[in-house]
Order: structure tokens, then sequence, then C-alpha cells
């Protein structure tokens, strides 16, 4: 069934993305915003925008709501982005119910995968390597000491509906986890509404390598290689890679195929993202399954040339995929830097506020998915991304170069952003020989300590901004 | 020798990809300016930058100011982009002599592949074919009539040192040849300073086939493939791609061999751009060689991944290429879109002026060069190109939508510019079956006819801008 009309359900950057992916493929695209949002990006690159909510986050919450809005704009179909609504079970089947083509798996997937516990069981039934673990969720705080014993300090206590990295708590021994049962089924039930917990072994020093696939509703499934998140603050990816320069050939190829069984075995469709820890031996562990496009999928696009936000909402028509997994080949080295308005030097504490003065990076193997311009207010009820900066280079000494590049090329004045405390990463030897894991970023708190000389705008030019803006009323 | 810091002698969106390069390569960019061009783009990207003129042109034109500016500056090298002095063989001849590396080839090969007839020449001897045409220049008009009917009509009436499409008039018969001997010979006399002509057979619905070279000082040479430059109005071409769409493999690996053979035959180095015509019966004929990096090496850079104005620099350095031909691959297909500011419905006349609001294009496959920003005024005195739309997919059909969409997410307010006439190219048969020759764009004069509806602007958007950009002086 093609098509037509999209409802992007999600802001930003995403929204804008998922805009631009219609706009290629002739469909329009209707955003919707709060009283909030009002002046953000992806209400000027819709083709339509409708109000949802006066308030910043109900309308973007609601999936009856914003299904709603779906059938009153004649829309055929729903891309629900990333964040907010993406993994709600619920939403999808409101969809199915209202005769509007969800742009995503099925109901019962996304409960399935949200589900630990059962995507853990999806993933051994597929022979894909799981971490050992509890057996199904605990009891009480007895049976978690009981069965910690059995797989071995350190162990990760884990809510079995929690996700983004909510939810977590490493327990380096029995008196830990005994302080941190009750913490996390209390945590867990105000953030996930469910006290369901389970333990699983704690990997250490690991690497995060996540795969994206693909698969119709023709049942044709094909990965597009991996991407390489290790560099995270307390589990918020700030830096990713594709592909991983800390993989073999081989590895990868195992991989890959690896998440194409995860994805066959819960009876996927669409885009998702099967995430793996890597251990300092080589062994790969299945961690979870995204049922949704991931922010970082566009390193993946960069290296493999595939649109992945076309083919999601190809699939959702009924297309077939129009590539078998021997057209996928990969290319050079992309990485993708979170631009956020926060400042590293104090907490990564949101420093939201007027874009005074924004110039975007351009030239050779530079991508900008930004969701601001000059003038903007980031409002302050929202994630703190504000742009996504993309590199591509044929190597991996070349990405480290452009990079630096492309990231001095970035000009935002008004706002503090991650991007200094990005240029401290580069220069890192351990970052820039590609090994890294998870705690890159707790274990190297020196590239923190950088002095803020803020870039000098000339004030003639800020003065003749003004005046043009002014003049173009 | 290596390279530390380099004087930029151009302006533009050149001058800011050559201190993109630089930057890249952690080479100190240094910029120059007319008073005129003081708040232009090259100014802020440049590391350092310093007034070379109060008037508009004659610091840009001037070689011997130029080189003083180098070594009063510390550079080590400089690059000329295009344009200006970038084919000037007195420009390298002076670097030559204050002890600048001339980023390009030296002197002498400026000169003889300026000249266009020795430039034929060249390629006669190494095996290249050319048009018929004329032996030498011409002695006076009785000769060009007799060698005209020797060669048979239409022949082009050409300026041996003539070049970017002016001092160049086609003749159908005697008549016209006569007419037309002493007004080239006038034009030429004054763009050019030289009274030479010669006649080449005119090559009837031509296809502009160009081949990047590559030549390093060991005289290693490989080519990067083809751009095909069809889309020209008066010779200015207006959207370049790579790969041609018109071409074969064969005749692609063909025309690159020829190619490197004209560069190998003069005694190339660094990057240059062999240009052919392309016949109806698929005869290639070789044009002229341009020796500097042109406007569209971006497609090149875009399908191979090589990094055209880096390698011209590491080149300079006395470095080898890194690559053999066997290691370039080309991968999809790119587009160029020349941004002008002009009225392409009044004559292409230029709309200089100030850019009132300016949102880049982004997201998967946009890449922008461009050589403005909101509340930038657009100097009357250059120019009239802004800034350059690259477009990159795996498929011709993907390129034509994504091009569409790329061109549409541009937003430039306050000048008026080619792309609603680009939009309508991108709509017409002949174009996305990817047949066109030089003639596509005076064959197409309906294709300018388009309602010029503004793109609306939100006033409370353009409101808070103002403030904003008021609020941060």
């Amino acid at each position: 069934m093609p098509i037509r009309k999209v409802l992007i359900a999600n802001r930003g950057e995403i929204a804008v993305r998922i805009a631009r992916a219609c706009q290629e493929l002739g469909i329009t695209a209707v955003a919707i915003y709060s009283e909030a949002d009002r002046y953000s990006l992806h209400v000027k690159k819709a083709d339509e925008a409708h109000c949802i909510s006066q308030d910043p986050l109900s309308g973007y919450l609601n999936p009856h709501q914003v299904v709603n809005m779906a059938v009153e704009t004649g829309c055929d179909a729903l891309h629900p982005g990333y964040g907010f609504l993406s993994e709600n079970e619920t939403l999808a089947a409101v969809c199915r119910d209202r005769g509007v083509q969800f742009i995503g798996p099925a109901s019962e997937v996304i409960h399935g995968m949200g589900d630990k516990t059962e995507a853990r069981n999806t993933a051994i039934r597929a022979g894909v390597p799981v971490t050992p673990g509890s057996e199904g969720n605990l009891a009480n705080v007895e049976d978690a000491v009981a069965q910690a014993g059995r797989i071995g300090y350190p162990v990760m206590l884990k809510a079995t509906s929690g996700g983004g990295g909510r939810g977590i708590r490493r327990c380096d021994g029995e008196k830990e986890l005994r302080q941190n049962y009750e913490r996390v089924i209390s945590e867990a039930t105000k953030a996930f509404g469910s006290a369901e917990v389970f333990l699983e072994k704690c990997i250490v020093n690991p690497r995060h390598i996540e795969v994206q696939v693909l698969v119709d509703r023709q049942g044709n499934a094909i990965h597009l290689y991996e991407r390489d998140c290790s560099v995270q603050r307390r589990n918020q990816k700030l830096i990713e890679l594709a592909p991983s320069p800390q993989l073999t050939e081989q590895q990868r190829e195992y991989l890959g195929d690896l998440a194409v069984r995860v994805a066959k075995g819960c009876g996927y469709e669409n885009a998702g993202t099967v995430e793996f820890l890597l251990d300092d031996s080589g062994e790969f562990y299945f961690m979870e399954m995204n049922t949704r496009v991931q922010v970082e999928h566009t390193i993946t696009e960069e290296i493999t040339g595939v649109d992945i936000v076309k083919t999601q909402i190809r699939i959702a028509a009924g297309e077939p995929l129009a590539y078998s997994q021997s057209d996928i080949s990969y290319r050079g080295f992309a990485a993708q830097f979170r631009i956020n308005a926060e400042d590293p030097q104090n907490g990564f504490l949101p420093s939201f506020g007027r874009i005074s003065r924004y110039y975007s990076a351009g030239g050779p193997g530079v991508r900008t998915d930004a969701a601001m311009y000059t003038g903007y207010e980031i409002p302050p009820h929202y994630d703190s991304m504000c742009a996504k900066l993309i590199v591509w280079a044929l190597s991996w000494e070349e990405l480290l170069e452009r990079s630096r590049r492309a990231l001095n090329d970035m000009g935002i004045y008004g706002v503090t952003t991650t991007i200094p405390y990005y240029q401290q990463i580069l220069q890192n030897p351990e970052f820039r020989a590609g090994g890294f894991n998870t705690s890159f970023v707790e274990n190297h708190p020196e590239l923190l300590e950088y002095s803020t000389k803020s870039r000098p705008e000339s004030v003639a030019t800020a003065i003749a901004a003004a005046i043009a803006a002014q003049a173009g009323l």
C-alpha cells in the first residue's frame, strides 16, 4: 500500500531527518509541535505542521493524541523517530486499530524486545550468545544473592523494562547487591511502571558494538555492519563510529550474522539495532534490541550509502528490500559527534538559550543534521542535543584530522556545547589508536581540563547581521 | 619540504575550501581580502587574514603583490584556487623566484597548456585525438577561410590564449567567419593580451566530459574518473555530474587513460583537468587542460572519497601520491549545483545584496561549500556564485530525488538564486534520462517558465532572529 502522507511523531533533528526522507520519496511530511516548539526547525522543514499541545510534553507522549492527529490530517502512516513513543507498544497498536501504518515493527515485537528477559530468551533460541545471568526475573533479594553467587561478581542488576541506561546498577559484592536491590526496584517502578528486575554478569571493560539490521515484510533480512558506541558518559553515547576500529573483518561478518539471527528470531520488521558487548577476550554478548531508528543511524548511511529512513518508509509501504546482503559494502570510516548544548566542565549541565549565531560546518566528508539556526532559542524542556555532526573519510587517520577540522568549522554562539570536549577526546592517544571501552570517558577526567577560550566573532559582522535580519522582516 | 603555512590567493567558497584542507593537515591557512571582502566567510574561516587592497580587484589580480604578502606573512606555499591568477604563469614564476612553493604545476606547463595550439600539439604527440583544426595559429582572414574550407563548416574560431568560454565563436559559413574574425581578435587582445587565433571543427551536439588527474613530483599519474559538465549556459557550467551518466564503463576507462597521457605528455605536476568533447558517434576529442583545481572538483571527491585539495598540498610538499590507479574506485553518483545569486528569468542578471536569512541544506548525501551566512552582503564586484550544493546518492534515480529535496532544503532569503531553475531542470525528462549535450539549456527555454512563488518565512521567526542577533552583540 503506497504511503502518501506521513505524520512525524517527534521533534528536533530526527523530525527534520524524517521530513527529508519523505520529501525525497515525494511523500507529504506532517510535523507536530508543542507551543514551546513553534519556532523549531522541524516545523519549518515539514510540508505541514500542527500544534499538538500547549504544554511542552503531553502531546509528544500521548499515543492516542498523536494517532488522532494522524487520522485528522489524512496521514496514512506515522513515523515515531527515536525517544518519546518510539518504543511504546501502545502507539503501534493504536496505529493498527485506526488504520494508520506504523513505520516500525509490530506492537508485539516492540513488547517482546522491550522486555529484557524475553529478548534474552529470543537471543538464546536463535543461538546468539548472551551474558550469563539469572533465569528469568528475581523473586526477591535472597534469590538475587543466590543467583549472583552462581554467576560470579561483578553483576549488573537491571530493570526488566529498562532502557537508555536507566534502571541499571553494578554490584561488586553481596553487600552492594543488597543495598541496590530496593533502589533499582524503586527506580524501575517510577520510571517504567514495573518492579521486575534480573541479574547479568558484568562484562569488565566492554565495548558497546551494535549492528544495524533491515527486515522487510517479505522476510528478507540484512545487516548494514556495525557501529561502535563505546564513547559514552553514564550510558549516554557521545561519539559513535562506523565501522568499529576494534573489530577484525572476521568478527564483523560473524557479528552481522548474529544480529540477523536475532531479528529473524523475533519476527522483526523494519529497521532495528541489535546491541552487543564485546569483552577483552573478543567474545560478543547480546545486550538488547532497539526497535526503532537510532540517533547514530547516520554513520551507517555514510559508510554503506543506504538511506535508512527512506528504507524504513519503503518497508512500511510493503516494498521488498532493494538490496540483498551481497549488495551491501562499506567504505571508509564515519564518526558522529552529538553536539549537545551542555557544559562538560560543569557536570554536563544543560546550557539552554538562544543561538546568537550559527555557522554550519561544510566541505568534504561533512554532514550536518542540525535542529537549530541563527536566532533559535533552544527550549529547556527537551533533550540538549541541538545537532549531530557527521564526518566521513577514506581512512581512520583522515577521519581524525577531518573531525578536528569539522568541529572547529562548526560555529555555535550563545550557548555552551560539547564541541571543545570532543576536540580533547580527538587528541587522546588511546582514542586515536582506536582502542577504547565504555569506561573511556570515566577513565579520562583530565580531558575535561581545557581552557574555554571563546572563539572570537567580529562585532562588526554581528552588527551587520542584526541590521540585515531586521531589514529582512 | 613540509608545508607549514599557506597563503590562499583567492576569495569566496574556494578560499574556504582551501582553508579547510589546510586545517585538516595541521597547516596554518592565511586569507587575503579586499576591503569589500572584509566580512566574507573566507576571512572568518582562515587562521589569519590580511587586507591586500582597498579596491575590490587589484590585490587578487597582482601576482607580485600576492607573493609579497605570502613572504611577509611567513608562508612557505601559495594556493591559487580557480579563476583570478590561478592560470597565470607569472604567479607561478614569481613564487619560484621568491622561494614560495606554488601549489600547482610549473610556470612553463601553465604557459604551455594555456596556449591552445601548444596544448593541442601536446595531445597529438601523446596520441590523444583532437578535433580537426588549423595547423597552428591563423595568419590572416584569408588563411582562416582557406583552412575552414579544408576542415569543413561549422568551425569554431578560438583565441589561442582564451579560456572559460571567452574568445570563442561558432561560424557556420564563410560569411560568418569573415564577420567574426576581427571581433574575436579584438576580444582576445582585450581579454588575454594576445591577438592569436585558430580554427577547430565544430563538434555538433557535444557533451563536455572532463577527467580529473593527479600527478606527483615522482611522476606517478592517476585519474579520478570523469565529470559531465554538459549542462552549461553560454559556456558557463551550471550543473556538473560524476560519473557521467552518458558513458559506458569501457569509454570511462579509455577516457581516463587518454587524460593521463596528456598529463604525462606535458610534464604535469599536481591536480589538473583534461577536458574532452564527446560527439554523437561516441568519439572523444581533446579540448583543453585546466592547470588548476576546478569549481566542480567536489563531485569527484564525493564519488572517489579522495580529498583533491589536500592531495594538491601534499604533492606540492613533495609527497608521493598515496594511491595508485588500482586503489581508486568510484561509488554512486554526485551532482553539483552552482547556486548563483542571479535571476534566471531576467537573463541571469546578478542579484547581489544582503542574505537576510540562510538555512543550510543538510541530511544524508548533502555537502555544502558555501560562502555566505545570515546577514552576509554579497559584494557586487565578483562572481555571483554564493554556494555550491553537492549531492551524492547510490543510484542515478536516487540522485535526482535527493537533489530535488536538497535544493528545496536550502533556504536563501534576500537575493534571487538559480535554485528554482535547477528544480525545473530536474523535472525535465531528457535530463532525467541522463541524455543531454551542451545545447541542453539553449534548447529548453521553457524551463525558465516557472512561477516565482517566494518560499514563505515566518515573520515571527525573523523577528526572533533579529532580536537574537542584536542581543548577541
